[in-house]
């Protein structure tokens, strides 16, 4: 019999519900010895926050989160809220000695997260932070090819994050997203938010980060905010170019922008190593590119792997060949694989101290834009 | 508050697990009168029958279809058998006075699929046959740009369904799937298991089909039997290829085969009209392809549609902009369709009568193959 | 020192303009024994005719061909002109010594191809016919894997040609493309001009067709023709699709149309083989994409071959490696080899004789929509 | 009647066959007042110079330079010798009254650059460069549909070149491609020989840049020098990757390498505007992306525009729709033009004024790389 593991949302937007569908498939689709039980969900507004805890089979509701964290039947707290809670919540979880889920980015910044990774090795409570694509199964399989030595020696790492929400001035969108243009709730602009999954990514596959030069743009400078109705300055960055050294000696270059007209989500990567090369994007996300150069010559291409089949990362829990899952899958994954770690008592990654360097790397990316020069990554 | 509509699974393969997810998940992304209950899963055997029940909550297991049709607290039959016991299952069903969800196709031959519709529309029990491509939403999308009339006049329907996992002369794959080459099970072999969606989404973009010539293959002609262990004929067909005529003057090819070395699922579809094609395939299902004539001429090219922005079909229940869902989605599409058809009393398309029209297509197929000939599709 | 051939060419449409451009590249490229001299063009009406010689650099013109037939300073007659006449042109230019080389089809039916065939085989001339897709790199690495043995048992090959451009009732294109639409001087419509194309490669890459059913369509029923300037009946095949059996025993599907609108020339083909898959497609003609079982399970996908490296066939000639070239390449790669083959007495495929195999597949597939049946093919 | 205009080609390399075949071809196409005659190649060594002129065509031969320029019968100097010979040529035939035509890059810095702008500009002779890819005709469209504004106000443009070609540390590639690899013949590595490619059509297509910051890296540190056959430190930018502010505010991001497996000449470009995007690249040259936001929202996509029909740039004069053109036009395109400039006594773009720019950017490309630091680029 699985055992039951308690949690406690706090937040109840986009991410909520990716959470919280993760919880309620999990265990239809992996054999494993916990199963989280949708507990309690937590937010300001009472009658919203009971809204989504009836849609969502969660048994009760709080509206402060100190409240959901003082409950002796919580066992695990997932944070889900705007970024600058992260660190407040996260210190009283892990004083509390709940197990503590946090959505990415860990902080508004590394300082931020210095605190956070200290309360939580501090409490000895399991933490981990949702960098969701790791999980893509065509990603889970790159970092497969990589640690099995196919590409050799890596030369290029790059990688883009591109979205165009935000061209129009005049955006109506529901204040769930546009906190994300405040600099005081985001911490930063598309730096934190989208550059983040590609920092993190990059460095599970890649390694460290040794040094970074960028630049960041503001195309719209002023906009009405959508909590004080006033029209007041944008501070955040709503574009990002990176330059960067990695430690092995590869190159990388990042870039990510909401104002790219035509792309969504359009998260890409592509390493170049000297025996093979692997390419992916999420908007096709099923999908791995693979050039190996060992192939005949004249039979030599770049591959496009449809991940589906029952030997790749995660696949053989869904359907059948040819069959496509999607985004949501990679919570599942990323709580399947926090759960087998408990039971075996070892880290889901990445934990707090792992996402801790990836907000090193957009602290440096952040300080060399305003300093126009290059920086050395905190590591 | 939502009412439970209580559900019993008969079959408990890859199909019931695809329907089990759907009943799980559709009320945490629709807004439904109705909510289905995993009241009960029904297979031969206690044990795995008992375990696909814990795995997937349903409240109690039946190892007899007709214990399942004798209760009382079930209001929906669900039948994920083999075809050859779709027809008796479905009239005893339909006599119990149960709402009906029949996977596809409805039978083994059009003689059968009568009897079953004659039983519903009997009965007067709300049904549904699981064609499950429908509500795909680039397929959706391609029903609304057709209704829209933005093609135009339809010249060209063109339609695949290739697979290759029979290339193998020795199977290794569990007796679920091995069924399908089992003539008395399965009734066809592509035709009935690959063709028969071809048709279905054909015949409810584009009409009726009034005439068919067809061939068949078996590569393989004998088989050691999964359940028999003997070395048997095989008389189902491996590959199928069809030119047909629509009622509306356009003309269609059809192939379909197991044979197809590279594709596991690549279900494609093609239409031409004078104003606008499109096409889609089930590999990257999110997209729909669309060129339209009425473009400038020198941007004129097919367009690359990533369905996922809320304006899309069913895209508003999901996640945002740029973030795909996948194959099983599909299914809880056609749940949250007969719950609000239920709502509403009006039947869910395919109905058990509509589907019938698919077999009859089927049978017109079969028979031609046979004969070598051109036959007329039954109406 | 290469060895003068002095070339009459009769015809100087589409095709003409093709073969000499062919004519003044080749031995920039090639090291070859012979070189073709553009020594006469051929054409009804004087002036249009000197021009296109000054614009081409022809030494000299002819109004009548039977004049040029007669000019003892011609090797080579190149026969580009409406189908209608290339039996009566290629019988006398056989009779009257000279090499001939004809645009495809090879005539308007298999009788008249036969006739040809006699002619050239008792004058004992060179003769090849200008099927240039096989000369494509891309198509003739497709024939090369073939015959290493790379894709195994064949199981299915299929084939279309779609193009759109009488979708128009009113077309206002130049007489030269509109004789397409006589049947009196074309023979007949798609069959002849786009599947003949498909039928020769799939005969060269898969063998033989042994046998067809096959249903055509003229969508357009009545157009004003372009000498007469009266209405008139069309009688050509607007669209033809196809079912086929190879003699060894693989599948054959192939369609064409003039109606597919969002497609200019999409000649495409794909075979599955027991061992692996190749598709191709004209409008990325320099692009093969190969699908190889035998590739590791998690690094399997179709290959996207970028055929220009040097050891790619004749890419040696040409660029530096990702560096394309286009369709008119495939003319200059056929007078190569049919300039070798000078050189080393032997004939250039495809010769007349292999043609007429190609057209008595267009024959059985017309026979076979007219009486609604399978027909074999003669061989 | 056309009027002669006398070549006489320097180099017969790789650049020198390719303009070549555009002397000989434009004429075949374009209706031109001027005709290009090959009327002397000039080489070192006169066997292979011979050979050369015979293949191609030429008149005669020079084996000094300084001899050719010494000709009265010569008109036009098309320069296609190593980089550091560029100046020295360059400014000698301007002192002869010579047209010239240049290779790119200009120069090996803008230094050089400057003197032979100087010179020319003296000397009143029409010259170019040739930065070929602005006549691809897909790129062509490109700049049409920026100048028509469909792209409105432009946020970023990015751009990459990426080779795989000096991977291997032991290169058996003739001496031809290897001076590529000595700092002294070629003056930079891949930001003069491939991002002088990208800054060319960037500063078309987007105007100039403002400032940059580069790194570059040398992945392969010695070699064995192909002329001396000692092993010598590599001197050279195996990579560059660049960010880069434009003057009409949007950024610029900029990456070439030699060590990009599975790349062979990946030339790509993206240009995200407020209104539109596009995209296009090498590999696949005759296509361009196109997304216009401006379409509805359900069928909006991005578009692959076939660059095939006669309303495309340059189109009219080939094939019909649907058959393709290669990398060797865009040289008889740019001889077309400057024919065609001659006769308007205009300037065909780009002059050695116009180069020039793109050389500061280099030299800014290169001095950022060295001293790590942001440099504005000299206009």
């Amino acid at each position: 019999m699985t055992k039951a593991l308690n949690v406690g949302l706090i937040g109840y937007g986009f991410m909520g519900r990716a959470h919280s569908n993760a919880y309620a498939k999990v265990n239809h689709f992996f054999d494993l010895a916990y199963r989280p039980v949708r507990k309690a969900a937590c937010g300001r507004d009472q009658k919203n926050t009971q809204a989504f805890a009836d849609q969502w089979g969660y048994e009760s509701i709080e509206t402060d989160w100190r409240n959901l964290l003082a409950r002796k039947d919580i066992d695990v707290v997932d944070i889900c809220t705007p970024n600058n809670l992260h660190r407040e919540i996260a210190i009283a979880a892990a004083e509390a000695g709940k197990m503590i889920l946090c959505e990415k980015p860990l902080a508004r910044n590394g300082a931020e997260g210095q605190d956070m990774v200290q309360a939580v090795e501090k409490a000895g409570v399991p933490n981990m932070v949702w960098y969701n694509y790791r999980r893509i199964p065509a990603v889970t399989l790159a970092k497969q090819l990589i640690d099995e030595g196919r590409l050799g020696k890596i030369f290029h790492y790059r990688s883009v994050f591109l979205q165009d929400w935000t061209i129009a001035e005049d955006l109506h969108q529901g204040g769930q997203a546009l906190w994300r243009l405040d600099v005081n709730a985001a911490g930063s602009g598309v730096t934190g938010d989208l550059l983040a999954h590609c920092f993190d990514t990059a460095r599970w596959l890649n390694g460290d980060l040794d040094s970074v030069t960028a630049m960041t743009e503001t195309f719209v400078k002023e906009r009405m905010h959508n909590l004080t109705g006033k029209v007041e300055k944008v501070e955040i960055d709503d574009a990002c170019a990176v330059l960067s050294r990695f430690a092995n000696g590869s190159l990388g270059t990042f870039e990510s922008t909401r104002y790219a007209r035509g792309h969504k989500a359009l998260y890409t990567l592509e390493i170049n190593g000297e025996k093979a090369s692997i390419a992916w994007d999420l908007h096709d996300l099923h999908r791995l590119s693979y050039f190996d150069h060992a192939d005949d010559s004249i039979v030599r291409g770049w591959r496009s792997i449809h991940v589906t089949d029952s030997d790749m990362p995660y696949m053989d829990k869904w359907w059948v060949p040819g069959l496509q899952i999607g985004y949501e899958h990679s919570f599942v994954h990323q709580v399947a694989d926090f759960l087998e770690g408990l039971a075996k008592d070892e880290p889901a990654a990445p934990t707090f101290k792992d996402a801790l360097k990836t907000q090193y790397v957009c602290d440096a990316v952040l300080d060399s834009a305003k300093a126009q020069n290059w920086q050395k990554v905190r590591q």
